[in-house]
Protein backbone atom coordinates (compact mmCIF):
# COMPACT_ATOMS: atom_id res chain seq x y z
CA UNK A 1 0.00 0.00 0.00
CA UNK A 2 3.01 1.71 0.39
CA UNK A 3 5.12 3.97 -1.98
CA UNK A 4 8.48 4.14 -1.23
CA UNK A 5 10.05 7.54 0.50
CA UNK A 6 13.81 6.72 1.03
CA UNK A 7 14.75 8.74 3.74
CA UNK A 8 17.52 8.56 6.21
CA UNK A 9 15.36 9.30 9.50
CA UNK A 10 17.59 11.35 11.00
CA UNK A 11 17.68 13.93 8.35
CA UNK A 12 14.41 14.80 8.08
CA UNK A 13 12.03 15.51 11.12
CA UNK A 14 8.79 13.86 11.24
CA UNK A 15 10.19 11.05 8.66
CA UNK A 16 10.81 7.62 8.66
CA UNK A 17 12.34 4.60 6.98
CA UNK A 18 10.48 3.09 4.42
CA UNK A 19 9.33 -0.14 6.58
CA UNK A 20 8.97 -2.40 2.86
CA UNK A 21 12.70 -1.18 1.52
CA UNK A 22 14.20 -0.81 -2.08
CA UNK A 23 14.16 -3.08 -5.06
CA UNK A 24 13.04 -3.48 -8.72
CA UNK A 25 10.97 -6.00 -7.23
CA UNK A 26 9.26 -3.59 -4.43
CA UNK A 27 9.13 -0.96 -7.98
CA UNK A 28 7.30 -3.22 -10.00
CA UNK A 29 4.68 -4.42 -6.88
CA UNK A 30 4.13 -0.70 -7.06
CA UNK A 31 3.50 -0.12 -10.14
CA UNK A 32 0.73 -3.39 -10.27
CA UNK A 33 -1.23 -2.54 -7.01
CA UNK A 34 -1.56 0.99 -8.37
CA UNK A 35 -2.65 -0.03 -11.69
CA UNK A 36 -5.44 -2.47 -10.21
CA UNK A 37 -6.62 0.48 -8.14
CA UNK A 38 -5.81 3.13 -10.15
CA UNK A 39 -9.71 3.10 -11.59
CA UNK A 40 -11.23 2.64 -7.20
CA UNK A 41 -8.67 5.09 -6.45
CA UNK A 42 -8.71 8.08 -8.93
CA UNK A 43 -11.76 7.77 -11.16
CA UNK A 44 -13.23 10.48 -9.34
CA UNK A 45 -10.42 13.19 -9.33
CA UNK A 46 -9.63 15.27 -12.35
CA UNK A 47 -8.10 18.71 -12.03
CA UNK A 48 -9.42 22.07 -14.53
CA UNK A 49 -7.16 22.54 -17.35
CA UNK A 50 -4.49 25.07 -15.51
CA UNK A 51 -4.91 24.28 -12.54
CA UNK A 52 -1.64 24.25 -10.67
CA UNK A 53 -1.48 21.05 -8.72
CA UNK A 54 1.33 19.35 -6.15
CA UNK A 55 1.61 15.91 -5.55
CA UNK A 56 3.29 15.40 -2.69
CA UNK A 57 5.16 12.49 -2.07
CA UNK A 58 5.03 10.72 -5.24
CA UNK A 59 7.47 7.93 -4.90
CA UNK A 60 8.32 6.09 -8.02
CA UNK A 61 5.20 7.71 -9.92
CA UNK A 62 2.66 4.89 -9.84
CA UNK A 63 -0.48 7.44 -8.60
CA UNK A 64 1.24 10.32 -11.08
CA UNK A 65 0.49 8.76 -14.05
CA UNK A 66 -3.05 8.53 -13.31
CA UNK A 67 -3.60 11.68 -12.32
CA UNK A 68 -1.39 13.18 -15.35
CA UNK A 69 -3.72 11.15 -17.59
CA UNK A 70 -6.76 12.36 -15.79
CA UNK A 71 -5.96 15.90 -16.24
CA UNK A 72 -3.66 16.64 -19.43
CA UNK A 73 -4.30 19.89 -18.89
CA UNK A 74 -2.90 20.76 -15.42
CA UNK A 75 0.23 21.86 -14.55
CA UNK A 76 2.03 19.10 -12.08
CA UNK A 77 4.36 19.42 -9.46
CA UNK A 78 5.97 16.73 -8.03
CA UNK A 79 7.77 16.27 -4.78
CA UNK A 80 9.56 13.71 -3.42
CA UNK A 81 12.43 13.54 -0.73
CA UNK A 82 14.11 10.37 -2.65
CA UNK A 83 16.28 11.53 -5.51
CA UNK A 84 15.96 7.98 -6.92
CA UNK A 85 12.31 7.33 -6.64
CA UNK A 86 12.11 10.46 -8.09
CA UNK A 87 13.97 9.77 -11.36
CA UNK A 88 12.28 7.00 -11.62
CA UNK A 89 9.08 8.63 -11.61
CA UNK A 90 10.33 11.21 -13.75
CA UNK A 91 11.59 8.37 -16.55
CA UNK A 92 8.25 6.76 -16.38
CA UNK A 93 6.00 9.87 -16.41
CA UNK A 94 7.84 10.99 -19.28
CA UNK A 95 7.72 7.49 -21.13
CA UNK A 96 4.06 7.50 -20.92
CA UNK A 97 3.44 10.98 -21.53
CA UNK A 98 5.69 12.75 -23.40
CA UNK A 99 3.95 16.10 -23.40
CA UNK A 100 2.81 16.16 -19.79
CA UNK A 101 3.58 19.88 -17.74
CA UNK A 102 5.32 18.62 -14.91
CA UNK A 103 8.06 19.79 -12.26
CA UNK A 104 10.27 17.97 -9.94
CA UNK A 105 11.56 18.71 -7.64
CA UNK A 106 13.55 16.66 -4.50
CA UNK A 107 12.18 18.38 -0.92
CA UNK A 108 11.12 17.27 2.67
CA UNK A 109 7.33 17.79 2.89
CA UNK A 110 8.42 19.46 5.90
CA UNK A 111 10.35 22.02 4.27
CA UNK A 112 8.55 22.46 0.83
CA UNK A 113 10.47 24.88 -1.69
CA UNK A 114 6.80 27.08 -2.24
CA UNK A 115 5.72 30.27 -1.47
CA UNK A 116 2.47 30.40 0.64
CA UNK A 117 -0.51 29.22 -1.31
CA UNK A 118 1.51 28.48 -5.05
CA UNK A 119 -0.79 25.88 -5.55
CA UNK A 120 -4.60 25.34 -6.46
CA UNK A 121 -4.88 22.12 -5.45
CA UNK A 122 -2.59 19.38 -3.21
CA UNK A 123 -2.72 15.61 -3.83
CA UNK A 124 -1.21 13.30 -1.59
CA UNK A 125 -1.58 9.14 -1.88
CA UNK A 126 0.06 6.35 0.53
CA UNK A 127 2.67 9.08 2.53
CA UNK A 128 0.75 10.27 5.87
CA UNK A 129 1.16 6.19 6.57
CA UNK A 130 4.94 6.79 6.96
CA UNK A 131 4.83 9.92 8.72
CA UNK A 132 5.35 10.37 12.71
CA UNK A 133 3.64 14.02 12.55
CA UNK A 134 0.72 13.82 9.46
CA UNK A 135 -1.11 16.38 11.29
CA UNK A 136 2.11 19.02 10.60
CA UNK A 137 2.87 17.26 7.45
CA UNK A 138 -1.11 18.39 6.57
CA UNK A 139 -0.33 21.63 8.08
CA UNK A 140 2.75 22.02 5.68
CA UNK A 141 0.50 21.42 3.19
CA UNK A 142 -2.16 23.79 3.32
CA UNK A 143 0.64 26.27 3.66
CA UNK A 144 1.05 25.93 0.00
CA UNK A 145 -2.40 26.01 -0.81
CA UNK A 146 -4.52 28.32 -1.83
CA UNK A 147 -7.93 29.80 0.35
CA UNK A 148 -10.38 27.69 -1.29
CA UNK A 149 -7.95 25.34 -2.83
CA UNK A 150 -8.46 21.32 -2.35
CA UNK A 151 -6.53 18.60 -0.63
CA UNK A 152 -7.00 15.19 -1.80
CA UNK A 153 -5.81 12.53 0.66
CA UNK A 154 -5.78 8.32 -0.18
CA UNK A 155 -4.48 6.06 2.56
CA UNK A 156 -5.02 2.38 3.72
CA UNK A 157 -6.14 0.94 6.63
CA UNK A 158 -4.27 -2.40 7.57
CA UNK A 159 -7.05 -2.54 10.56
CA UNK A 160 -9.60 -3.29 7.59
CA UNK A 161 -8.67 -6.80 6.44
CA UNK A 162 -11.02 -9.41 6.92
CA UNK A 163 -11.52 -12.31 4.99
CA UNK A 164 -12.43 -15.74 4.37
CA UNK A 165 -11.49 -18.65 6.01
CA UNK A 166 -10.75 -16.40 9.23
CA UNK A 167 -7.41 -17.43 10.67
CA UNK A 168 -6.13 -15.83 14.04
CA UNK A 169 -2.50 -16.92 12.32
CA UNK A 170 -3.20 -14.48 9.21
CA UNK A 171 -4.28 -11.54 11.45
CA UNK A 172 -1.39 -11.73 13.37
CA UNK A 173 0.62 -11.77 10.41
CA UNK A 174 -0.73 -8.74 9.35
CA UNK A 175 -0.39 -7.22 12.70
CA UNK A 176 3.16 -7.76 12.34
CA UNK A 177 3.12 -4.98 9.66
CA UNK A 178 0.77 -2.51 11.81
CA UNK A 179 4.03 -2.71 14.64
CA UNK A 180 6.71 -2.37 11.96
CA UNK A 181 5.56 0.46 10.73
CA UNK A 182 4.22 1.73 14.21
CA UNK A 183 8.09 1.12 15.22
CA UNK A 184 9.70 2.44 12.56
CA UNK A 185 6.99 5.45 13.15
CA UNK A 186 4.82 5.39 10.78
CA UNK A 187 1.09 4.12 11.31
CA UNK A 188 -0.96 1.50 9.10
CA UNK A 189 -4.36 2.29 10.48
CA UNK A 190 -4.32 5.98 9.89
CA UNK A 191 -7.02 5.33 6.83
CA UNK A 192 -9.54 5.57 9.62
CA UNK A 193 -7.57 8.95 11.05
CA UNK A 194 -8.40 11.37 8.27
CA UNK A 195 -11.45 13.08 9.18
CA UNK A 196 -10.02 13.68 12.68
CA UNK A 197 -6.37 14.95 11.14
CA UNK A 198 -7.83 17.13 8.27
CA UNK A 199 -9.99 18.82 10.97
CA UNK A 200 -7.60 19.24 13.09
CA UNK A 201 -5.13 20.82 10.64
CA UNK A 202 -8.02 23.65 9.69
CA UNK A 203 -9.17 22.16 6.74
CA UNK A 204 -12.66 22.23 6.29
CA UNK A 205 -15.72 21.09 4.12
CA UNK A 206 -13.90 17.71 4.83
CA UNK A 207 -15.41 14.62 3.17
CA UNK A 208 -13.88 11.07 3.84
CA UNK A 209 -15.45 8.33 1.84
CA UNK A 210 -14.49 4.50 2.16
CA UNK A 211 -13.06 3.19 -1.14
CA UNK A 212 -13.82 -0.78 -0.04
CA UNK A 213 -11.35 -3.67 -2.23
CA UNK A 214 -13.67 -7.08 -1.80
CA UNK A 215 -11.96 -10.03 -3.65
CA UNK A 216 -13.75 -13.08 -4.40
CA UNK A 217 -13.57 -15.87 -7.20
CA UNK A 218 -15.92 -13.95 -9.73
CA UNK A 219 -13.44 -11.22 -9.57
CA UNK A 220 -10.08 -13.39 -10.73
CA UNK A 221 -8.27 -10.17 -11.28
CA UNK A 222 -8.88 -8.83 -8.66
CA UNK A 223 -7.95 -11.44 -6.61
CA UNK A 224 -4.15 -11.84 -8.46
CA UNK A 225 -3.57 -8.48 -8.22
CA UNK A 226 -4.85 -6.70 -5.17
CA UNK A 227 -4.89 -10.06 -2.55
CA UNK A 228 -2.14 -12.39 -4.01
CA UNK A 229 0.40 -9.62 -5.77
CA UNK A 230 -0.55 -6.38 -3.40
CA UNK A 231 -1.89 -7.19 0.21
CA UNK A 232 0.00 -10.67 0.45
CA UNK A 233 2.82 -9.63 -1.15
CA UNK A 234 3.03 -6.55 1.26
CA UNK A 235 2.90 -8.84 4.26
CA UNK A 236 5.08 -11.39 3.12
CA UNK A 237 8.14 -8.19 2.50
CA UNK A 238 8.23 -7.63 6.39
CA UNK A 239 8.60 -11.38 6.95
CA UNK A 240 12.52 -11.18 7.76
CA UNK A 241 11.61 -8.35 9.71
CA UNK A 242 9.34 -9.97 11.66
CA UNK A 243 11.26 -12.67 12.32
CA UNK A 244 14.48 -10.55 13.62
CA UNK A 245 11.71 -8.13 16.37
CA UNK A 246 11.23 -12.15 17.28
CA UNK A 247 7.33 -10.65 16.62
CA UNK A 248 6.22 -14.21 15.41
CA UNK A 249 7.61 -17.76 15.51
CA UNK A 250 8.54 -18.54 12.25
CA UNK A 251 6.02 -21.93 12.33
CA UNK A 252 3.10 -19.03 13.19
CA UNK A 253 4.51 -16.46 10.27
CA UNK A 254 4.26 -19.84 7.56
CA UNK A 255 0.65 -20.74 9.10
CA UNK A 256 -0.52 -17.11 9.03
CA UNK A 257 0.62 -16.69 5.37
CA UNK A 258 -0.43 -20.50 4.42
CA UNK A 259 -3.99 -19.08 5.80
CA UNK A 260 -3.41 -15.52 3.55
CA UNK A 261 -2.95 -17.68 0.23
CA UNK A 262 -5.88 -19.66 1.39
CA UNK A 263 -8.55 -16.49 0.90
CA UNK A 264 -7.28 -16.03 -2.82
CA UNK A 265 -8.50 -19.64 -3.23
CA UNK A 266 -12.14 -20.13 -5.27
CA UNK A 267 -14.12 -20.35 -1.96
CA UNK A 268 -12.36 -17.76 -0.05
CA UNK A 269 -13.15 -13.91 0.62
CA UNK A 270 -10.61 -10.74 1.00
CA UNK A 271 -11.83 -7.21 2.14
CA UNK A 272 -9.66 -4.07 2.25
CA UNK A 273 -10.47 -0.20 2.79
CA UNK A 274 -8.54 2.55 1.90
CA UNK A 275 -10.07 6.02 3.03
CA UNK A 276 -10.11 8.77 0.54
CA UNK A 277 -10.80 12.42 1.19
CA UNK A 278 -11.06 15.60 0.32
CA UNK A 279 -11.09 18.94 2.26
CA UNK A 280 -10.86 22.86 1.66
CA UNK A 281 -8.32 25.12 2.73
CA UNK A 282 -10.51 27.96 4.31
CA UNK A 283 -10.81 31.50 3.05
CA UNK A 284 -9.92 33.82 5.27
CA UNK A 285 -12.97 35.29 7.02
CA UNK B 1 -28.27 -5.96 12.72
CA UNK B 2 -30.20 -8.85 13.58
CA UNK B 3 -34.09 -9.12 12.75
CA UNK B 4 -36.23 -11.11 14.96
CA UNK B 5 -37.02 -14.59 13.80
CA UNK B 6 -38.26 -16.19 17.07
CA UNK B 7 -38.22 -19.47 17.62
CA UNK B 8 -37.82 -22.35 20.02
CA UNK B 9 -34.05 -23.85 18.86
CA UNK B 10 -35.79 -27.24 19.48
CA UNK B 11 -38.80 -27.33 17.44
CA UNK B 12 -37.07 -25.95 14.31
CA UNK B 13 -33.90 -27.62 12.44
CA UNK B 14 -31.35 -25.37 11.66
CA UNK B 15 -32.53 -22.55 13.65
CA UNK B 16 -31.07 -20.63 16.65
CA UNK B 17 -32.48 -18.49 19.45
CA UNK B 18 -32.15 -14.75 19.00
CA UNK B 19 -29.37 -13.89 20.20
CA UNK B 20 -31.25 -9.66 20.91
CA UNK B 21 -34.29 -11.22 22.60
CA UNK B 22 -37.44 -9.90 21.98
CA UNK B 23 -38.98 -6.52 23.68
CA UNK B 24 -41.01 -3.41 22.33
CA UNK B 25 -37.10 -1.47 23.04
CA UNK B 26 -35.66 -3.95 20.33
CA UNK B 27 -38.36 -3.61 17.61
CA UNK B 28 -38.25 0.38 18.37
CA UNK B 29 -34.14 -0.17 17.28
CA UNK B 30 -34.31 -2.30 14.25
CA UNK B 31 -37.08 0.04 13.02
CA UNK B 32 -34.40 2.79 13.94
CA UNK B 33 -32.03 0.66 11.76
CA UNK B 34 -33.29 0.19 9.36
CA UNK B 35 -34.05 3.63 7.95
CA UNK B 36 -30.98 4.83 8.84
CA UNK B 37 -29.71 1.66 6.63
CA UNK B 38 -32.48 1.63 4.06
CA UNK B 39 -30.93 3.55 1.26
CA UNK B 40 -27.27 2.10 1.70
CA UNK B 41 -28.96 -1.64 1.31
CA UNK B 42 -31.86 -1.25 -0.66
CA UNK B 43 -31.82 1.60 -2.94
CA UNK B 44 -31.19 -0.54 -5.85
CA UNK B 45 -33.49 -3.71 -5.27
CA UNK B 46 -37.03 -3.01 -7.38
CA UNK B 47 -38.97 -5.64 -8.73
CA UNK B 48 -41.40 -4.94 -11.49
CA UNK B 49 -45.14 -5.21 -11.38
CA UNK B 50 -46.80 -7.74 -11.34
CA UNK B 51 -43.56 -10.26 -10.49
CA UNK B 52 -43.77 -12.74 -7.74
CA UNK B 53 -41.91 -11.56 -4.35
CA UNK B 54 -40.98 -14.17 -1.41
CA UNK B 55 -38.99 -12.43 1.61
CA UNK B 56 -38.29 -15.01 4.04
CA UNK B 57 -37.66 -14.01 7.60
CA UNK B 58 -39.39 -10.93 7.69
CA UNK B 59 -39.13 -10.11 11.15
CA UNK B 60 -41.51 -7.32 12.46
CA UNK B 61 -40.98 -5.59 8.81
CA UNK B 62 -37.70 -3.72 9.54
CA UNK B 63 -37.23 -4.60 5.70
CA UNK B 64 -40.27 -5.06 4.27
CA UNK B 65 -41.84 -1.46 4.31
CA UNK B 66 -38.47 -0.62 2.20
CA UNK B 67 -39.31 -3.61 -0.39
CA UNK B 68 -42.76 -2.68 -1.13
CA UNK B 69 -42.45 0.95 -0.84
CA UNK B 70 -39.78 0.48 -4.08
CA UNK B 71 -41.81 -2.21 -5.77
CA UNK B 72 -45.59 -0.97 -5.52
CA UNK B 73 -46.57 -3.10 -8.17
CA UNK B 74 -45.12 -6.80 -7.05
CA UNK B 75 -47.13 -9.47 -5.23
CA UNK B 76 -45.03 -9.63 -1.97
CA UNK B 77 -45.15 -12.77 0.28
CA UNK B 78 -43.91 -12.14 3.86
CA UNK B 79 -42.50 -15.68 5.80
CA UNK B 80 -41.31 -15.78 9.20
CA UNK B 81 -41.29 -18.45 11.91
CA UNK B 82 -42.36 -16.24 14.82
CA UNK B 83 -46.26 -15.68 14.82
CA UNK B 84 -45.33 -12.60 16.86
CA UNK B 85 -42.87 -11.11 14.26
CA UNK B 86 -45.07 -11.51 12.06
CA UNK B 87 -48.07 -9.72 13.35
CA UNK B 88 -45.78 -6.64 13.93
CA UNK B 89 -44.42 -6.77 10.40
CA UNK B 90 -48.36 -7.03 9.65
CA UNK B 91 -49.94 -3.86 11.26
CA UNK B 92 -46.53 -1.65 10.25
CA UNK B 93 -46.92 -2.84 6.48
CA UNK B 94 -50.79 -2.60 6.36
CA UNK B 95 -50.19 1.07 8.52
CA UNK B 96 -47.68 2.69 6.03
CA UNK B 97 -49.22 0.65 2.56
CA UNK B 98 -52.62 0.19 2.95
CA UNK B 99 -52.94 -0.81 -0.63
CA UNK B 100 -50.05 -3.33 -0.32
CA UNK B 101 -50.66 -6.98 -2.49
CA UNK B 102 -48.96 -8.88 0.78
CA UNK B 103 -49.70 -12.66 1.73
CA UNK B 104 -48.25 -13.34 5.17
CA UNK B 105 -47.02 -17.14 6.30
CA UNK B 106 -45.81 -18.39 9.25
CA UNK B 107 -43.25 -20.79 8.60
CA UNK B 108 -39.94 -22.53 8.87
CA UNK B 109 -37.50 -21.33 6.08
CA UNK B 110 -36.44 -25.26 5.66
CA UNK B 111 -40.30 -26.50 5.26
CA UNK B 112 -41.83 -23.65 3.23
CA UNK B 113 -45.17 -24.06 2.36
CA UNK B 114 -44.89 -23.16 -1.06
CA UNK B 115 -44.60 -25.43 -4.69
CA UNK B 116 -41.37 -25.30 -6.36
CA UNK B 117 -40.19 -22.27 -8.84
CA UNK B 118 -43.26 -20.12 -7.16
CA UNK B 119 -41.79 -17.29 -6.89
CA UNK B 120 -40.13 -15.14 -9.42
CA UNK B 121 -37.47 -13.30 -7.03
CA UNK B 122 -36.70 -13.76 -3.36
CA UNK B 123 -35.21 -11.56 -0.77
CA UNK B 124 -33.49 -12.29 2.56
CA UNK B 125 -31.88 -9.80 4.98
CA UNK B 126 -30.16 -10.45 8.08
CA UNK B 127 -31.67 -14.01 8.38
CA UNK B 128 -28.60 -16.30 7.70
CA UNK B 129 -26.29 -15.12 10.34
CA UNK B 130 -29.31 -17.06 12.50
CA UNK B 131 -28.80 -19.87 10.92
CA UNK B 132 -26.86 -23.25 12.06
CA UNK B 133 -26.73 -24.45 8.13
CA UNK B 134 -27.40 -21.17 6.01
CA UNK B 135 -26.40 -22.80 3.02
CA UNK B 136 -29.58 -25.12 3.54
CA UNK B 137 -31.69 -22.51 3.64
CA UNK B 138 -29.86 -21.19 0.25
CA UNK B 139 -30.90 -24.51 -1.44
CA UNK B 140 -34.21 -24.40 0.33
CA UNK B 141 -34.72 -21.11 -0.96
CA UNK B 142 -33.54 -22.21 -4.79
CA UNK B 143 -36.40 -24.64 -4.93
CA UNK B 144 -39.20 -22.10 -4.32
CA UNK B 145 -37.57 -19.70 -7.03
CA UNK B 146 -38.05 -19.96 -10.29
CA UNK B 147 -35.03 -20.88 -12.79
CA UNK B 148 -33.83 -17.55 -14.04
CA UNK B 149 -34.96 -15.93 -10.89
CA UNK B 150 -32.89 -13.21 -8.52
CA UNK B 151 -32.23 -14.24 -4.97
CA UNK B 152 -30.77 -11.11 -3.06
CA UNK B 153 -29.14 -11.96 0.20
CA UNK B 154 -28.39 -8.95 2.25
CA UNK B 155 -26.54 -9.12 5.68
CA UNK B 156 -23.75 -8.02 8.04
CA UNK B 157 -20.32 -8.94 9.35
CA UNK B 158 -19.18 -8.17 12.25
CA UNK B 159 -15.48 -8.20 12.17
CA UNK B 160 -15.64 -6.03 9.34
CA UNK B 161 -16.20 -3.38 12.34
CA UNK B 162 -12.97 -0.95 13.06
CA UNK B 163 -13.13 2.27 14.29
CA UNK B 164 -10.77 5.53 16.14
CA UNK B 165 -9.85 5.56 18.44
CA UNK B 166 -8.54 1.70 18.04
CA UNK B 167 -9.50 -0.53 21.42
CA UNK B 168 -8.73 -3.76 22.42
CA UNK B 169 -11.30 -3.99 25.23
CA UNK B 170 -13.62 -2.18 22.52
CA UNK B 171 -12.89 -5.38 19.75
CA UNK B 172 -13.11 -7.71 22.67
CA UNK B 173 -16.53 -6.48 23.77
CA UNK B 174 -17.47 -6.97 19.67
CA UNK B 175 -16.05 -10.65 20.54
CA UNK B 176 -18.28 -11.22 22.91
CA UNK B 177 -21.38 -10.70 20.42
CA UNK B 178 -19.64 -13.17 18.11
CA UNK B 179 -18.53 -15.45 20.43
CA UNK B 180 -22.00 -15.45 21.89
CA UNK B 181 -23.70 -15.95 18.09
CA UNK B 182 -21.63 -18.67 17.70
CA UNK B 183 -22.90 -20.28 20.37
CA UNK B 184 -26.22 -20.03 20.04
CA UNK B 185 -25.50 -21.67 16.40
CA UNK B 186 -25.47 -18.43 14.18
CA UNK B 187 -22.56 -16.60 12.79
CA UNK B 188 -21.89 -12.80 13.09
CA UNK B 189 -19.25 -12.87 10.44
CA UNK B 190 -21.46 -14.73 7.34
CA UNK B 191 -21.68 -11.59 5.31
CA UNK B 192 -17.62 -12.62 3.85
CA UNK B 193 -19.17 -15.95 2.96
CA UNK B 194 -21.68 -15.14 0.96
CA UNK B 195 -19.90 -15.91 -2.27
CA UNK B 196 -19.16 -19.59 -1.18
CA UNK B 197 -22.14 -20.54 0.07
CA UNK B 198 -24.31 -18.81 -2.95
CA UNK B 199 -21.72 -20.97 -5.11
CA UNK B 200 -22.15 -24.29 -2.67
CA UNK B 201 -26.20 -24.29 -3.02
CA UNK B 202 -26.09 -24.17 -6.45
CA UNK B 203 -26.40 -20.47 -7.12
CA UNK B 204 -24.47 -18.82 -10.38
CA UNK B 205 -24.33 -15.18 -11.53
CA UNK B 206 -23.23 -14.54 -8.54
CA UNK B 207 -22.51 -10.80 -7.48
CA UNK B 208 -21.40 -9.92 -4.28
CA UNK B 209 -20.85 -6.45 -3.39
CA UNK B 210 -19.53 -4.37 0.61
CA UNK B 211 -21.81 -1.55 1.60
CA UNK B 212 -19.80 -0.22 3.75
CA UNK B 213 -21.24 2.58 6.72
CA UNK B 214 -18.58 4.95 7.59
CA UNK B 215 -18.96 7.75 10.25
CA UNK B 216 -17.91 10.35 11.42
CA UNK B 217 -18.50 14.15 12.71
CA UNK B 218 -19.46 15.20 9.16
CA UNK B 219 -22.52 12.37 9.52
CA UNK B 220 -24.37 13.26 12.58
CA UNK B 221 -27.37 11.18 11.51
CA UNK B 222 -24.90 8.17 10.83
CA UNK B 223 -23.24 8.19 13.89
CA UNK B 224 -26.46 8.78 16.08
CA UNK B 225 -28.51 6.50 14.28
CA UNK B 226 -25.61 3.63 13.14
CA UNK B 227 -23.12 4.27 15.52
CA UNK B 228 -24.75 4.57 18.91
CA UNK B 229 -28.41 3.88 18.21
CA UNK B 230 -27.47 0.64 16.08
CA UNK B 231 -24.20 -0.96 16.42
CA UNK B 232 -23.46 0.03 19.93
CA UNK B 233 -26.53 -0.78 21.10
CA UNK B 234 -26.51 -3.76 19.48
CA UNK B 235 -23.39 -4.62 21.36
CA UNK B 236 -25.08 -3.42 25.11
CA UNK B 237 -28.00 -5.39 24.60
CA UNK B 238 -25.53 -8.71 25.33
CA UNK B 239 -23.87 -7.76 28.26
CA UNK B 240 -26.07 -9.51 30.48
CA UNK B 241 -25.52 -13.02 28.38
CA UNK B 242 -21.72 -12.10 27.68
CA UNK B 243 -21.12 -11.62 31.89
CA UNK B 244 -22.85 -14.95 32.33
CA UNK B 245 -20.83 -16.63 30.50
CA UNK B 246 -17.94 -15.29 31.65
CA UNK B 247 -16.14 -13.81 28.07
CA UNK B 248 -15.48 -10.59 29.83
CA UNK B 249 -14.92 -8.78 33.14
CA UNK B 250 -17.42 -6.14 33.77
CA UNK B 251 -14.68 -3.92 34.24
CA UNK B 252 -13.32 -4.68 31.02
CA UNK B 253 -16.85 -4.56 29.78
CA UNK B 254 -17.28 -0.94 30.68
CA UNK B 255 -14.52 -0.42 29.34
CA UNK B 256 -14.90 -1.71 25.98
CA UNK B 257 -18.49 -0.12 25.48
CA UNK B 258 -16.91 3.18 27.01
CA UNK B 259 -14.44 2.94 24.16
CA UNK B 260 -17.24 2.20 21.66
CA UNK B 261 -18.85 4.99 22.31
CA UNK B 262 -15.70 7.12 22.18
CA UNK B 263 -15.35 6.74 18.84
CA UNK B 264 -18.95 8.47 18.18
CA UNK B 265 -17.20 11.66 19.90
CA UNK B 266 -16.69 14.85 17.42
CA UNK B 267 -12.79 13.26 16.78
CA UNK B 268 -13.82 9.63 16.47
CA UNK B 269 -14.49 7.71 13.29
CA UNK B 270 -16.31 4.13 12.92
CA UNK B 271 -16.35 1.63 10.43
CA UNK B 272 -18.65 -1.88 9.17
CA UNK B 273 -19.25 -3.52 6.37
CA UNK B 274 -22.92 -4.71 5.12
CA UNK B 275 -22.83 -7.47 2.19
CA UNK B 276 -25.71 -7.66 -0.52
CA UNK B 277 -25.29 -10.17 -2.96
CA UNK B 278 -27.74 -11.21 -5.74
CA UNK B 279 -27.55 -14.31 -7.83
CA UNK B 280 -29.10 -15.73 -10.42
CA UNK B 281 -31.11 -19.82 -9.97
CA UNK B 282 -29.60 -21.44 -12.79
CA UNK B 283 -31.96 -22.43 -15.58
CA UNK B 284 -31.80 -26.34 -16.69
CA UNK B 285 -29.15 -27.11 -19.07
Amino acid sequence: MTPPAETAATAYTGHVDYVHGYSAHETRRLGDQADTLAELLHADTAYPAGSRVLEAGCGVGAQTVHLIGASPGAHFTAVDISATSLARARARVTAEFPAARVTWHQADLFELPFKDAEFDHVFVCFVLEHLVAPGEALMALRRVLRPGGTLTVIEGDHGSAFFHPDSAYAHAAIDCQVRLQHTAGGNALVGRQLHPLLSAAGYERIAVRPRPVYADRSHPALVDGFTRNTFIAMIESVREDAQSAGLMSPADWDRGLADLHRTADDDGTFHYTFFKAVAVNPRPS
